[in-house]
């Protein structure tokens, strides 16, 4: 048992590749078996192949003791949340491992492990990778999806009077940090602490992406917070009016809530919703709700697209914040 | 001119993009001007997408405050060298830079304005990309690159009496390092030195790969040391015999080899040459010849794949180091 929770400096580079990364290609011929320099794509009918990449990073993303599965949910979550929001599926992807010391055998293998649940969920496989040692852990990843190049989705393309559509509920896991931060802890039932946590460390994607897209005339993941997203998809020819008791909240948000425990305005200018921001024309409203209920994907419509620039709630006031300025550093 | 050196976190990650990143994109249409989650891929003719990708960390591939440009041309030589090992040519790159707080705005405008260069040398540009903060400069790159896929230059596709030709002069950029680091400085002549220097700095791919692709039967490029990587192609069915004396050095490296400033054993089995090592039927050697002479690129014939699994010096010697294992950390 002592073996597995020795450091990496007792395998070598291929041993890592032979045992922990060769099982999440699936033997897709793609690969060469990862003995090649580099991997192809396949295309498949008139699919055009779609490519995201995130990195995530300690300290930022996640944090030193988090546990290995977190960490594969944050790196495949925020990917596959970019691959639905371009109304592609899942395909496959590189994975760049920048690896500090302190990294196990024992957490490649459960970081391999969870990879591979995720794959099996998803329907992706690894096409190549490269692995490198690093102070801190990052990992650096890019995904491939296929969509057809008509339905893909694009921002900027909305008209006035498009509904705008939000799935599943705002600010989860951004109170789960905030629980971990002990920011939001006053009488708290830790049921509801440990649900938010969870949305915290195990964040989905929405992956409806893919078969909404051709009903959808612009859309956009929430990995910045509802508002700042938001506004990326109206850019500065349009605006948005937004019914605020509309915008969805889970039932332990709302207790939180109504404890005063949180601000409204920090959920929808919080970040990691994954989320799916949809812009959709009135007449696809039956067919957008009626893939979601198929799905078993909550949506609500939230609001209208209007010719006044700017994010606005239903009594005209303006909701993004004076100082909306994200920092680098 | 201070404010140039100001640090990044009075500009924002859009203006970074704005400013730096959009100017290496050359307006394609299939980055939707980074206004989109994703970014799509076009294939040309019956030419597949060809996908490498590599990191690059400070300390371990280069270092703190090496010049941006040596960093960009790292980054870009790593991956094109690979795209050209596989027999394809260079179409669109995507870039994870995770930066620490050292890094100025003066930094990102010399490694933009460098990647530019490189791009427009070797016909490019950035598909896409993101950005983190960390402890230290980790650059994660996936390239992408053009094949007809029956010319894709695979590893292990080797017939005995091949010939095993190489690109190039081994050993240059290891001895830079070596230099760097005052492990060689007795007695060499300043212009010697930084002949040497410049080759760590600036390596350069020979990206000879697409042109001659249809007359290999295999190829690898050097990245982890001649012998290392050509025990790769030859894999476990077959082996090679090598005319020592035919191996390319330079003229300089003649040099520091006859004043006993370096073992003959270390040229080839240090990493970064960047040169390729081809497999080719007899047949084809004019072709070869005449192919690498039209791009003014040096190539030698230096061996002979045999059925003796093992890689041997034309006298017999093994010349696989006795300890071939490459430690992870």
């Amino acid at each position: 048992m002592t073996e597995k929770f020795s450091k990496l400096k007792s395998i070598s580079e291929s041993q890592i590749i032979e045992k922990y990364l060769k099982k999440l290609n699936f033997n897709k011929k793609e690969s060469f078996g990862f003995n090649n320099d580099a991997s192809y794509l396949n295309s498949f009918n008139n699919n055009k192949n779609i490519v995201t990449n995130d990195s995530i990073v300690e300290d930022v993303d996640f944090f030193k003791n988090d546990s290995a599965q977190s960490i594969a949910q944050k790196i495949v979550t925020s990917n596959l949340s970019d691959l639905s929001a371009m109304g592609s599926k899942p395909y496959c992807y590189t994975l760049n491992l920048c690896m500090p010391k302190y990294i196990t055998i024992n957490w490649l293998e459960s970081f391999s492990d969870y990879l591979i649940k995720l794959q099996k969920k998803y329907n992706f496989f690894l096409l190549g990778g490269d692995l490198s040692k690093s102070k801190q852990l990052m990992i650096s990843s890019t995904f491939f999806g296929h969509a057809e190049y008509k339905n893909i989705i694009s921002r900027n393309k909305v008209s006035i009077d498009d509904d705008i559509w939000v799935t599943g509920s705002l600010g989860e896991s951004y109170v789960g940090l905030k629980i971990l931060k002990n920011k939001v802890s006053i009488n708290i039932d830790i049921k509801i602490k440990n649900y938010f946590l969870k949305k915290y460390y195990y964040p989905t994607p929405c992956m409806i992406g893919y078969k909404i897209a051709k009903y959808c005339n612009s859309g956009i993941d929430i990995s910045d917070g509802f508002i700042g997203d938001l506004k990326k998809i109206v850019g500065t020819r349009f605006g948005a009016k937004i019914k605020l008791n509309s915008l969805p909240t889970s039932r332990f948000m709302k207790i939180i809530l109504k404890k005063n425990l949180l601000r409204f305005d920090e959920i929808i200018n919080c970040g990691d919703d994954y989320e799916l921001i949809l812009i959709v024309p009135n007449k696809n409203s039956n067919k957008i709700q009626e893939i979601a209920h198929k799905n078993k994907i909550k949506i609500s419509k939230i609001g209208k697209i209007i010719k006044t620039n700017g994010i606005f709630s239903e009594y005209g006031k303006s909701l993004v914040p004076k100082n909306y300025f994200k920092h680098f550093a």
